[in-house]
Order: C-alpha cells, then sequence, then structure tokens
C-alpha cells in the first residue's frame, strides 16, 4: 500500500467546489476559513484517509490524478476540457515512449497530461511565443514532477520545428493552418496531426492546408459532455451544460511514392 | 527514423473504409481484390509509405496505433467509442506503472488501450465469465503485443476480486452495481471506480451502492460525438449521429476516519 | 400596412437584454434610465419605426409575438423553452378550431401558446391547483388578449377531467401519470396526448400507464438547441448552452375493437 | 364525436412503420398485404376505431394530423424535421390571420404547416423555380384541403417578392442571401425572417447580407432531437441520431429613424 509521506503533494478534498492541493511537511499546518490541518499528521498514513481541521470539518487526502493538476491549472489560458484531453490523447496514440510537438504551452494544462502519457521513456518539446505563459507554464509542471518529460521551448512554431521523425504533432493555438506543413516535415511516416480549434474558420483554413500535403484521414469532430444527476426521482442531464469548446482535427502524415 | 522490419504489424490503408492489418513477412504476397502487394519489399522503407498493388492500386504502410486495433477488434462484444476510450484513461487517471482491474474482458478492445496506457511498469488484470469471449481476446492482445502487461482472468467479477491496492477498477458489464463491494477492497485509497453502462437502470443501481460505500466525486456523463465535413460551401455536422453508446459513472475511494 | 394605433402594446426593444412591453396611450411617458419616451408619437407610425428616447438613445417599436410574451412572461414556474414549446404545438396537431386540455396553468407561458394556436375558433381549457399561479396566470392572457379562447380553471386534474372529445391533452406537471386514464377518457379518438417532465423517473411512470390504455405511438424525446455566434473569423457554437429542460412524451389515443 | 364520413382521409396505423393515407369511399377496399380492408364500414364510426382486414391483422383508423402529412409528403426534396417545423412555426410568430412569404415550396411539407397555422384567414405565397417540383406539391396541398390558404408561385424569388407587408419570409433554399434585400423590402416592421440552411457557408453568407440591413435579432441555433427508448430495465436514448438538418436563422425588419 503506498503511503502519504514527506514531500508528496496532495489534494484536500473538503467538497466538490473545495479541494486544496498542498506539499505535505512535518510541521506545516494548512489553514482554511475551516480550521487548520497538521500536515506533519497525515505521514504514513494511506491515501484517501480522512482528516479532520482543528473546527472538526473532514477532509479527504488525495493522490492528484493528472485530471485534478488540469483542472487546478491556471485557468487564464485554459480552454480545453478533460472530454477534449482524453480523445486527444487517444487519438493522438501515444503511449511511453513517444516524442510529441505540442504548441502553444498555454498554462501546460496539456503539457503535463500528455507528458503523463509518454513517460517514463518519452519526451514532449511544447512550444510557447509569450514568456510570461511559459513562466507559468513552468511552475505547474514542476510542481507536477513531470520535468523530465518535457522540453520548453520559447518561440515561434509557425518558423519552423527543429524536431524530426516525431509521432505527433498537437496544435492549440490561433493560427494552426500555418504550422501544418512544418508539423508534415516534423511528423514521422504515419505519425498523427491533430488541432483544436474554437472556431469554424480555423478549422476551415486548417483543412485546406491539410489537403494540399500528403495527409489522410483528414477528419474533424467536436465532443459534447452532458452532466446527469441521478437521484431518486430527479435523475435528469444537468440543466447547464457547456455547449462547444473547440472542434478537433485529425490527420495522419503519408509519404508519396517516388519512383 | 523508425524502418519497417520483418515481423511488424502494419495497416495497409487503401481508402477510409478499406485498410488491412498484415504482419511483414520476406516472402509472404497480401492479396486483395485490387491485386497483391509484395509485403518483402516494404521491410526497410519508413512507415507511411506508398506501396503499388500489382494492379496498380495505391495502399499507405501505417503504423497501427491503439485506436486501429480497437476499431479492428472483433466487434462482437464491442460498445464501447474512441470517445468513450479516450476519456475512461483520463478519468481513470493511469499512467505507465498503474495497477488496474477490469471486467468483462470482451473483445478486449478496452484492455488493449488499458494495457498500452500502464506499460511498461504497469499491469492490468481482466475478468471475463464467457471462455469464448477470453479466447478471442486472447488472440487480439498476443497479436497486439501487449501481453506483458495484461493478466487474463477466467471467472465472475461479482464474487470478489483477488486484487488488492489497484488504481483503479473499470467495469463494463451488464451488473457493475454487484462489483461495487469488491471494487471497494480492490482499490488503493483514493483510487478511482469508473463503469460504463448503456441503461439509466443500470447507472441508478450503481450510485445507489456506490453512495452506499466510502466513495465520493460520484459522477455520471455522457459524451456526443459528432463529425464535421469540411468542405469549400459544404462544411456542416455529417447527417447520421451515435446518439448514445453509454453513460460514464466515476467515483473516487475514500477511508473513512476511524478513532 | 398596419400602424401603431392607441390602446396596443408594443415591445420596445434598446438591445438584446433590453426590451421592454408598453401599452401605447396619447399623454404617456415610457421611463427608462436611458430617458424617457413619448408614447404618444408612436400612434399611426408602423411597426418596426426607430424612436428616441429624451436621452437620444434609439429603441425600435416591435409588435409582440408569443415568442416575446413566452420570454416576458413571469418566469417563476417557467421550465418550458420555446425550442419545447415549438415542438409541442406541432406535435399535438392543433390549429385553428381545436380544444385543448392543459395542466397546469402555471404562468401561462404556453397556454397563450396554446390560444394563439387555436383561435379564432378553438379552447384551451387550463387547469391549475394553486391560486396564487392562477392569478398571475390570468394577468398574462389578459394582457395578452388571447383570453377569449382560454377557460381557466382551479382544480386538480388528477381527479378528472370534465371536458369530453378534446383534440389533444398536454401536461407539464409534476404526477403526469396520475392524469393518464383521465387524459383518455378526455380525449377524442385519434387524439393526442402530450406530457413534459424534467426527469426520467417521471417519463417511465407516465409510459407504463400509458402502456396500460389502449394509446398508440407512445414516443420520449429530448430536443437541444445550441446557439451559433456567426461573425468573420469568429463562427462557432456559443460555449453556454441548455443541456436539459425536459422529456417529451407523446402518445394517440385509440379505440379498442369491440365486437 | 366527430365521425368518420365519406370523403374523409385518413391514415390506417398497423405500426409503427406501416401506415397507409386513404380516402374513405362507399363501395372501395382498401389492399396490403395483410389483407383488404372495406372502407365503407368506416363510414360514421369514431377517430381512432380499430378496424379488422380480411386476414385478421388490425389497424387503426387515425384521423391525419399535418405532422402525418409531412412524414408522408413525396420526400424527394425533402430535408426539414418536425423538430425544425415546430421551432420554425414558433419563432415565425405567425397565427391565423398571418400573411406568409415561403421559398422553395419543394414538396409543399413546410408549405401545409404554414396554411395550417395561419388557416382560417391567412395566406401562404409560395415559390418554386422547378415546375415539375411545383406540381408535385400541388398534389400534396390539394389532397390536405389547404389549398384556400395557398397561393403557389412559380418564378425565382431572388428576382424580387411583389407581396409587400407580409408578417412572415421563411426561405428553405440553396442561396437565401440574394433574397434578404426582397425579405427586407416585402416584410412589413417587426416582421420575422427566417432561413434554413444545413451549411455553415450558407449561414454566413446570409448573416452578412442581413447585417447590412435594418435587422435586429439576427440569431442563428441549431436543434438536435434524440429518442429515448423507455422500457424496464432498458431505458436508454437510442444509439443512431439525425446529428444535423440545417442551422435556422431568424432576424427581425425594423425602419431607420429617418427625420
Amino acid at each position: 500500500m503506498t503511503l502519504i509521506k514527506e514531500g508528496d503533494e496532495l489534494l484536500l478534498y473538503m467538497d466538490k467546489r473545495r479541494t486544496y492541493k498542498v506539499r505535505v511537511e512535518q510541521d506545516k499546518q494548512f489553514h482554511t476559513h475551516k480550521g487548520f490541518i497538521k500536515l506533519g499528521d497525515l505521514i504514513g498514513k494511506p491515501y484517501g484517509i480522512t482528516v479532520t481541521s482543528s473546527l472538526g470539518i473532514s477532509f479527504y487526502a488525495l493522490k492528484p490524478l493528472i485530471r485534478d493538476r488540469v483542472l487546478k491549472t491556471d485557468r487564464r489560458t485554459q480552454v480545453l476540457y478533460p472530454k477534449d484531453i482524453g480523445y486527444i490523447l487517444f487519438q493522438l496514440g501515444i503511449a511511453s515512449g513517444s516524442r510529441v510537438v505540442e504548441a502553444g504551452t498555454g498554462s501546460a494544462a496539456l503539457t503535463m497530461a500528455l507528458a503523463e502519457a509518454v513517460r517514463p521513456e518519452g519526451m514532449i518539446y511544447t512550444y510557447e511565443i509569450n514568456e510570461k505563459h511559459q513562466k507559468t507554464a513552468r511552475g505547474n509542471i514542476e510542481k507536477s514532477g513531470l520535468m523530465p518529460y518535457v522540453e520548453m521551448k520559447l518561440g515561434d512554431i509557425t518558423q519552423g520545428i527543429p524536431e524530426k521523425d516525431v509521432d505527433a504533432v498537437i496544435l492549440d493555438m490561433a493560427t494552426p493552418w500555418l504550422v501544418v506543413p512544418h508539423a508534415w516535415d516534423s511528423l514521422a511516416g504515419s505519425g498523427v496531426f491533430l488541432s483544436f480549434s474554437p472556431t469554424i474558420e480555423q478549422v476551415m483554413k486548417t483543412v485546406d492546408v491539410l489537403n494540399e500535403h500528403p495527409f489522410i484521414e483528414i477528419e474533424t469532430v467536436e465532443l459534447m459532455l452532458r452532466e446527469i444527476t441521478v437521484a431518486h426521482n430527479k435523475t435528469r442531464p444537468k440543466t447547464q451544460m457547456i455547449g462547444h469548446s473547440g472542434y478537433l482535427t485529425t490527420a495522419r502524415k503519408v509519404v508519396e511514392l517516388l519512383e
């Protein structure tokens, strides 16, 4: 059984809306408006354990998953939802050992999900043009412990991609169509291109350029997620729903026969 | 650059509807109704390369991704779609090193996706009650090369789960509610339970039992995927759509305070 | 051309979020925080005309449609959306001359839509158990001028429906299944039953009772409406969406052969 | 109670997939592969009654609703679904007495729904450029008895609309943007424009032209309808669904201030 040890990051869960990411230290107290928690008391306990604050409120000590990190990530540049990230990871076909180019880094929510998917043997090359965003992203990745699997690059990916023979290129940026030719150069044969775009005009332009290059299986989809309330005599989809985050366009590089 | 070598499995892609999974052998010919292909000629070539059949038809030699395997899997027991599998992998929070219990194995489509996600250091324990299904599943997993990460179990998971301290339990079976108590026992603290069910009655029963055990973050969602046709003056969602595959119910194990 | 005349109700439209329903009187001023409007000046002008407030802000004088009234109706008891009302009217198959039973009246949003559909020769019999709701509803209907086509009934429709041979019965209430036997008695042969219910348990119970009576074409659907932003390089579905209002269950009365 | 009389059109319902529209005549037999029915026997019976064929199969004698006519209409040019028609009727705000311009007539499915909504005092002016379509449409409308409320026009609506001061203009045609200026001329102040278009490019062009004219409340939506199977332990949305029929763009004419 994995036990909580000093230095671990964990998620203190009070209720669905109130969760707190903390690092466990022997003599540290974590203060909430519901009393404080002696973090040292958690050392040696199993994950999932209940801990009571000085005011008698119960918290659960959860092991942070990547989806917790994504949701807790600085959201200023965040538009991707779990429904999209899950689909992206699966469509990219990446796993331990994969080498992936990403742009832009943003808050690194997707970067961390990609790094978790390719560790311990793969690498994410993530491009960001905005230095301030990159700094925020670096902090997020460092806290997650995933930095060994990430190479952060400050620069404009529309100018070219030096990495070659990569397994996948994933774009969440304003002008993905400008990257398509570089993505083809960078990808290994049979590698996967994926672009996430909120507007249909972005999709149209990207698909136009994809069609001009040796890509096959060019497809665009959108995902809708509906939450369901399940309770006796009250079972029903929730009234509010996210109607749109973005379109997901995928393609696969081929190499035309030259004889 | 990874080159095609003898013994590799690859996907011969003619068009979206006609793709063929083949194993490369020096002196083997692959016959289609569009002529035959000398597979030996592909050895030493890069993935993604075009190959021409004896009747002059072009095929692309793609590296099979897990999503290709899922789609190519024997579909007799298959109900999961890529939209669901991507979401499942992300919600489960699994990665290299994770230990996961699955039931039922079915055709092993999800088993392979899980194994790909946890390799090289994790393990999938997959339960199937139907011996014939298990045999089909074994064939699929063996071809994928993922068998080192899978332990196949023939038996009824509603009778108990001997594996303990696992990171996740994922159920795609008729009576998931009967497994909930065993899933709680089997999961490590903070571990994730996920059940995929086509009907709302299954969801209601499963959530009822989840509520009777120390689980938090009990949530049910459904995912809808719409394909978009992108073409000049013809851009629009496709007319036909899959309206429903199943509901996805997740929860997280906690350990109540005992003092 | 229909011109605005004294006594007309009209809709002063400033922008999408700010519209005001007013009655035109010769010497009345309508005050907004953007200045006042002399309503008498509108008499003899065509609908759709621009009118400028004392502070120089433009308003449009629109002719109120039923959908304006529905949206402007007191929303305390309102759960129906235009997407649902349009579908209800079409599925009920009602038109001028139809006789329709409705319960509950609520704020009369649907009542007014029904009355508008059956005028000048039909009649809506609308049941409400809550006297306060009925009073609010009466005010709404009177302002709309549709009272000649509505008979308001204070009482519990689960106790029976005295009207016979009606063309349609439409229910938006907590326990529609208790009304199904009375609806069958009340409907003309071939008449339409429709129930709007937020929860799936309500639907299950209602369909159970429908199945026990001579009804055919028993069907349940749900409608989702997505708004699309259309603007240069910004075309996309809106982020926020109503994910669920209610399920719509329809059926048609038949008379079993008795020989 | 309305009884079936000679000359009535009725719908013989065998099951969901097998319904037949017939005209009642004293000495006519209606032949199906399940035996024949003596239609004269139905005269004087109430609607909804069961009738048994010569082979002992039960049929129900239903009164045809507009939605039955829409579904039974020649579908060669049909793209509108009940979900869209209901929404269109409600958004147009039409009722008895309304005058409406429609193009194209197509098979007249929507024409009949419009006519039913505006009778007994309104009029539908429906434009069709294809003489063969118009002929089919005429047959459909005549059988429905709604011809008194329809004026059929053979011609190209992009060349202008002679009708003035109409309450609504509804377009289901390839190039709605070419009609927008004529629609503005034709509409009464405050009147409603609505266009149904399958592709987003049509929507973009139409909204562009709407924005150049005095229209307000320019809005585009799409409607998705999901059928739900309701049965003990099998309750769930159906697997197959119509993912897209078309976008619905509405606007309302205003008259800019001229002082």
